[in-house]
């Protein structure tokens, strides 16, 4: 068997996220949005570490940073994002980052490094990995859009040099695969007592926004019996929903209506329209489309009511397998360093692995997030674990290069 | 028996309400806003025509215009109110005040005509009749804000040259009564095919805000087994409002959840609060009981669930009786102009007649709305209904005033 022993640099390891930390500090996190000053010093910090650490190193076109390898044969591609969310945590990404930089000066080989750009979505929806893998176009490039204060992705781009500078793209042939290590977001590993999670697939999500319209009138004057209360309509469907889709779901899925509003939203006025944003999740297509049927289902059963009912498909991800191979050789990996504080798990959200996974086989390794916060300043991680999850990413990276080799 | 024999000027009174239509003309209705330009210039070209029927006129100082008839004895007031909603109806008020002038005109003494400010409350609640009872203080006065723009209540009377001005306040031992006409805003004597509603009382209304409390968290990566949405809370609590309810109400009585609303709102976040407002009416107190029990009993069952609930009582205002004799007389005058084509009923909207009820015996009479409609441009009576109504009016008036002298 293939000898994966390896140690990483804890102390490097941590030194480089503390300092990443610096570039737009946020209290204990940071405010990195894509494409920032801050996000900019950042990357351009990180391809300096990149030729430290003997990569060729790039930001391009789309503010991804590459660091290739110099080692022939097969190469794995290892990162993750840079930016974060507004006012939100230090790891979310940057760990991964960090350790695919470590685990390429580690191996001494092997590996490239890559940090993708807007992941979280400032300007659209994982443009760095979808440029990578060829999924954005000029076209696309021209309509996206600031989603906070409408900036054009053309003119944030302009700002910061990458005008007409070169995409990187994805070169057949040249990786074994993929590996990404993130913050689980989730306290699932905390609560079970666990250190590491490896992934099994990254959920896919579908959206339906469903729309009521019945007639707006006088809360005083207007019988029940002839009312036409778009408000009642979506209260009733999505309590038919929470009443349903239990027995249709799978252990792991979640749904959310996370948006119902009524209009025009008066205390003596019945709502002539109500507007609810219906979204769930599971890593097998067989239950999302079990759960769509039922939520088609409902929305039919609504139709006998009074009011009108519109029902639109905002959006349909698909699930995204992590590639069984890598979820063996991080699973070893794992059990090497924290025997038996390890699981198999999905990825509730969603990551730049799902889209590269498209283009080669891709992993996935989790950390704890303490009390299972992120996408807020006080998302947190002990250093030891951080280290641990580092230690068992290197030598999950080691094995899979290994086999391929 | 008196005979309360009585014939109005169907066509002064047409005229008169079509003349008023061109004070804030806004398509086929008026937009005439508490103090606006409008709203004053037709305060002061109804003063103009009080006086021309004889009645010693003026505008106080809230804005009421007065028309104080000159024959001693008893007399009778009657009015309702001048100023519209916004883009709203022309004969939502001002039909009551011509009500008013024409049974004075008609009788030739003992009828005051009364056109009340700002019922429609762009600068309060019902302060004109509040005013005249005693119950705007100055400090009230104040307070008072356009609900719009946050004018001062102060800079608008002064703007209409009221500041200073004396308020008309209730003369004890000078009336008999109070009799209002107005718009059904209903279709409730329409889909009966009837011509005429004597009104028994005026729906008391309870109000609630009710809160929830979750926790704000990520919609993909949160298990539902440790979810606290503040969302499904609310429309657990919604749903079972509406399914309770109707078991607890009267044949009239109406609930409305007018506002609901999550926070932050957005797809793939958890809700973490939720905020609704309940609202209901009937005419009888007992009912309003019932269902604020009921209500309280299932806020008592959501505390059950995850999140936390706070509930606030925001008013309760209580049901105002029509004066029986004052029932009577209008139904006797109903049936002698129209035999069979009315009823007695509840009015489900508030009206000025339930402030005034509380210094003196008050009644109310509504003529049909076609479809229904008001506080909405297209809001229309026919006028063979619009003089039908007054010759109940004028009539029951006479007979009050007969019995009372």
């Amino acid at each position: 068997m293939f000898d994966s022993t390896i140690d990483v640099d804890a102390a490097r390891l941590l030194a480089d996220l503390k300092r990443l930390r610096e570039f737009g500090a946020f209290k204990t996190g940071v405010h990195r949005p894509t494409y920032s000053e801050a996000d900019i010093a950042a990357r351009r910090w990180l391809r300096d570490r990149m030729v430290e650490a003997g990569l060729d190193a790039t930001i391009d076109g789309i503010g991804n940073v590459f660091g290739r390898s110099r080692t022939p044969g097969p190469c794995l591609l290892s990162g993750s994002h840079l930016e974060s969310q507004n006012e939100a945590g230090w790891l979310d990404g940057a760990m991964g980052v960090i350790y695919g930089l470590e685990a390429a000066r580690s191996l001494g080989g092997g590996v490239d490094v890559v940090a993708w750009a807007d992941e979280e979505g400032h300007y659209g929806s994982f443009l760095g990995s979808r440029s990578y893998i060829g999924e954005l176009s000029e076209t696309g490039l021209d309509a996206g859009r600031n989603k906070y204060d409408s900036t054009p992705l053309r003119d944030a781009l302009r700002r910061c040099g990458l005008e007409g500078v070169p995409r990187v793209r994805f070169e057949p042939g040249r990786y074994t695969g993929y590996l990404e290590a993130h913050i689980e977001q989730a306290d699932d590993l905390e609560a079970r007592g666990l250190k590491l999670g490896v992934v099994t697939s990254i959920v896919g999500i579908r959206q339906f926004r469903i729309r009521f319209e019945g007639t707006q009138n006088h809360a005083g004057t207007t019988r029940m019996a002839i009312r036409r209360d778009a408000g009642v309509a979506a209260v009733r469907l999505a309590g038919a929903i929470h009443d349903t889709f239990p027995r249709v779901v799978a252990a792991r899925s979640v749904w959310t209506i996370g948006r119902l509003a009524f209009e025009p939203g008066a205390p003596s006025i019945i709502p002539g329209a109500a507007e609810m944003i219906v979204q769930f999740r599971d890593a097998d297509d067989a239950v999302l489309d079990r759960m769509e049927g039922t939520l088609l289902d409902l929305v039919e059963q609504a139709r006998r009511g009074p009011c009108d009912v519109r029902c639109d498909a905002l959006s349909r991800s698909r699930p995204s397998l992590m590639a069984e191979p890598f979820q063996d050789a991080l699973e070893a990996a794992c059990e090497a360093v924290a025997p038996g504080l390890h699981q198999r798990m999905p990825s509730g959200a969603g990551h730049d692995a799902q889209i590269v996974a498209r283009v080669m086989p891709s992993g996935m390794l989790f950390v704890p997030s303490i009390g299972g916060v992120s996408h807020h300043w006080s998302e947190n991680t002990a250093d030891e674990d951080i280290v641990l999850g580092c230690r068992a990413f290197a030598r999950g990276a080691k094995d899979i290069l290994g086999q391929a080799g």
